[in-house]
């Protein structure tokens, strides 16, 4: 019985309702449990320099967190004058994972950026950011598509992100603070809509772990990528 | 007749919604039409160096907008390494203006954060996040002193913020952005619930003004006022 | 009666010597009681990147103390990386107040810089900075004019500011640094030649004021006037 | 047949040199093929802020690359005044693996820092970083235990790191440069002596990549492991 | 002949003015020829860390120029976020020459902080900052003895500097910027009153010398201290 | 006799490997003692702005230690976010100590780059640097000469630098760290193969030097220039 009442194997109820920033072209707020973080695609009409003339476009993704996502305040990273090595780990993550699944030929010259503003932190947030700014950059490149702008549709297949890890010896599925913080072993697995892996990253944070454990930890988060597809398939209205 | 249909003594909509990030002590949503900041309020058992052993406490404001608050998007000033001078001159009013109705002797040696984030700017953020932020802090502290940390009620008064500006020759109340940036000449109202004034700020953007002009801003920016404490009052329960 | 004898409603001896950089197209050394600012302007041929072939110039200012202007030496803001929010609040204050009085077209495609360098300082160093910069610029161009290089003259009207505050429950013109640091209510008046405003900001530092402090205050900024508008001429040769 | 004519499965040479910089408590050169990074490591006897007190000890790491390691000159970090992305993920990779194998109590309260600094780099930079890391660890570590400042010695197994990565869909070991940039599938194992994970990370830098591809590669990784950890041995002394 | 008239082995008119700066507690201006600088002490009761309990002082500089100081505006360090090599180097030399004649004991645990802010600059700012912050510091330090806060006087000896160079094959006393900049070869002579070198530094700027010109040019630098020293007394009322 | 067992006017046994990092067009690890530099060429087709059209090269330099070149750890300069007043004041010399032999018409508009990183450091670093910056450079321009790239050969002379100095009143040739930090007084000398000086900077630490000590102190370093060049023809075998 987990700290919250669900199962090992029990994702937390994640929702993705979009619209929210009605500035941005594209924009998502999803909640998975008390997780909550707000994306907001950009579409840039220019690419980094070393691409330029190459025909293909660019994805790249920003996340922060507001002072107070978390229980006790954590200073704005601009009072430092840097972002930190774990903001910087997870932008490089989100970015690497959208691009998994994006046609850069069918996007063309342009740079699509993916803000990922954490509003409150209940662990998976850096999932919770790749499965929401999917939803939100679809919500941008379709308006681009209706407005002829982009001839191809050039989403390849849907992208998600979930955590698991042993806690207890035990697997679990989409861990929250308190599970993250006390867990041995750590994972997160980016999955695309037609199952293969995107990125995977293990970390023993207590214990090393052997393949038994890691065979158990990507099928628990395999079966977890179900309820956040269609999560993302009910924002983005059964597309 | 306004771009937005509204009277030139008309204030927008205005609505504020305690409780939206539920990490925070105290935390404010607040509606200005379609410009939206979310207040959240830290309150630290730790006063600023130069005031340690005083007795007295300290309030103080940090403000930042998402990179798509706006129409196209504005980078994080965590990418040029430092806080423009707009944002530092924003958050010293802020704290300014907090400060003015706190006892700070009946704070105590705690300093009140009050964290200010854009959602969505259309016009006269700085003003919302004042008003937003005076219900934030409002919350936080009754927090403590339900919990008898506070023993004497440290808030005064309310005070509240609206802009008032020239354009075309006419005095308006509360300006979008798009009437903010053709406005001849721009003003900031910080008034108490009592019905004085903290904090007055004219500029000419364009042309310099008058006496008979300031007396017709400052009416203005008084009557703009009671809108504005009664959304306080309503999220605040009527206290 | 005041700390150094003045009637409520006296400036300080105001005096501005120009040519004191001889390195600077334009300069003036500003003498306001004990206060010494040093004001330089600089022409340069280019104007920022979003005002290019608009053919319209731009003026904009720096503002910076010495270390030993003030009686316990304060760091070098270079030490610290990056300039305080008062500084970069100054700086934008002092561009603000002389653009208001030049004619953009008549610069033509040019910037004047006016680098506002505190020697001594005694309360009201942004009113001299606003005061001697006005000099130092028209020093300057009076200099590329005579050389036929701007046909139209492009200052419209002289702009000069000063300091008042409540001290006391009483309103002083031009406070000095002892007065400055106790006063209830402080408020800086930027006017034209032609009297009318072009910056007016009033701050409750230790209690909120009401109209009537607010038109005491007003009308003695007003009356102090003269005396400033009276050493820019004289320093200007009658001009 | 691979570029450098190596079978899939064949880890390139690999040796260390301890000693090499005789002015650390422990430093060593390692060299996997055309790669060579030199890590020193230091034993400071203070630990974190946050760890004062709790009796344990503290692993961190720093990396870092001449200018000239690669074949065009990448300019010193120094240089934009912050370490990229990059170099701080691979720092941070670094210090968790050497702490999975490290006994905190047993090391007391000091902290190791290791210092991995590229002198050429050929691809598996960072792996090689973890490899030669533990051999200067170790020897510093037993200069201390040698003189009797640490009691029990704090070293529970070795750890050792290797990519593997799929290229032209073939799986293939310790990819070289040439391999890593056009790989379309590449990750990092960091496995414990005991042959337990201790870090796995998988990346799919061209296309996804299915539960199969996934074993091939972390069996071709568990096999390469053992040349590391005699190259380990054999730099330790056989110890 | 040279470009101002001067003989080769001819001084510029060299004076200096003290109590500039009335904040400070010992300032000079300096003038030689057209090279102006501002100098400042401060003296502060701590030392830094490293001294701290060794009963000893320490004496440091800085150096700055300000933006108009040169015919084409120099942009503010600041700006950069990092003052220049250019600059450190100078104002570890000032540090360096001062320290030089100071008895560290009968200083006792105190800083003294010269200020030297170029507000001309026509070449020999930095053997100009030398010169006048000798006179500051010995102004701020006979006012600390006056009080009683210091036993015995701490200044063993003057100290100047001035620069001397080899233009068109002939050495030259204390070049001027025009000089400065054509100089085949340039140096700084570092020199206390009883005719002892602190510091000497010499740059084959265009040519590498030989040992004959380094005589000459130490010979000339040596002839040209006398001038200085003089100043020095006649500001310090002949002491 | 000297803490190593030198004679006063003994260098220490100085040699130079050419090819040590293979990926730079040129590299030399010069050895002096247990001074150890690494030093690598870069030749790159652009010039900085201010020379571009002029058909002439430049010659700077980059100067770092690793961090335990030294016996306790020196933290890396990035991680305060800017080099130290002393890697700036060193890195400008070594450009200047190269530039003096090299024929910018000859280099055409190319930049060479040259880093030196310490590996470990007793004293000298500095002019070690120098030294194996010279050779390092000569064989990228080789490279480049045999390629036709340049046609005339743009070294004029060769260029090394040894430090001198007086401890415990007697001058001393090639100070180990040791002796350094002891010493009253420190010099460096930078020279041509034909003799001729290029650098002299002499520092008076504790103790004002006069003009017999400056003589014999010059007389050394010049002696102990021969050992340096030999050193440096073998590296360059006999060229």
């Amino acid at each position: 019985m987990r700290v919250d009442g669900r199962r090992p194997d029990e994702l937390r109820p994640a929702s993705i309702t979009i619209g929210y920033q009605r500035t941005a072209e594209g924009s998502a707020m999803i909640e998975v449990g008390n997780t909550r973080v707000l994306c907001a695609a950009t579409v840039e009409s220019t690419v980094p320099q070393w691409m330029r003339g190459s025909g293909k476009g660019w994805v790249t993704a920003e996340y922060s967190m507001l002072p107070r996502a978390t229980i006790t305040r954590n200073p704005r990273e601009v009072a430092k004058g840097r972002q930190s090595g774990r903001t910087l780990e997870i932008q490089r993550l989100i970015g690497r994972a959208l691009r998994a699944v994006v046609d850069m030929n069918a996007l063309g010259e342009r740079t699509v950026i993916l803000d990922c503003d954490v509003i409150q932190a209940d662990g998976g947030t850096r999932c919770a950011a790749i499965t929401g700014a999917f939803v939100a950059m679809s919500t941008a490149l379709r308006m681009y598509q209706q407005a002829g702008e982009i001839k191809h549709w050039p989403v390849r297949d849907y992208v998600a992100a979930v955590s698991v890890g042993v806690l207890g010896g035990a697997p679990l599925l989409d861990l929250c603070y308190e599970e993250d913080s006390a867990a041995e072993v750590d994972m997160n697995v980016v999955m695309t809509g037609a199952g293969r892996f995107v990125e995977l990253q293990a970390t023993a944070e207590k214990s090393a772990f052997d393949d038994a454990q890691l065979s158990a930890l990507i099928q628990l988060g395999r079966g977890g990528m179900a309820g956040l597809f269609e999560a993302q398939k009910a924002a983005l209205g059964g597309r």
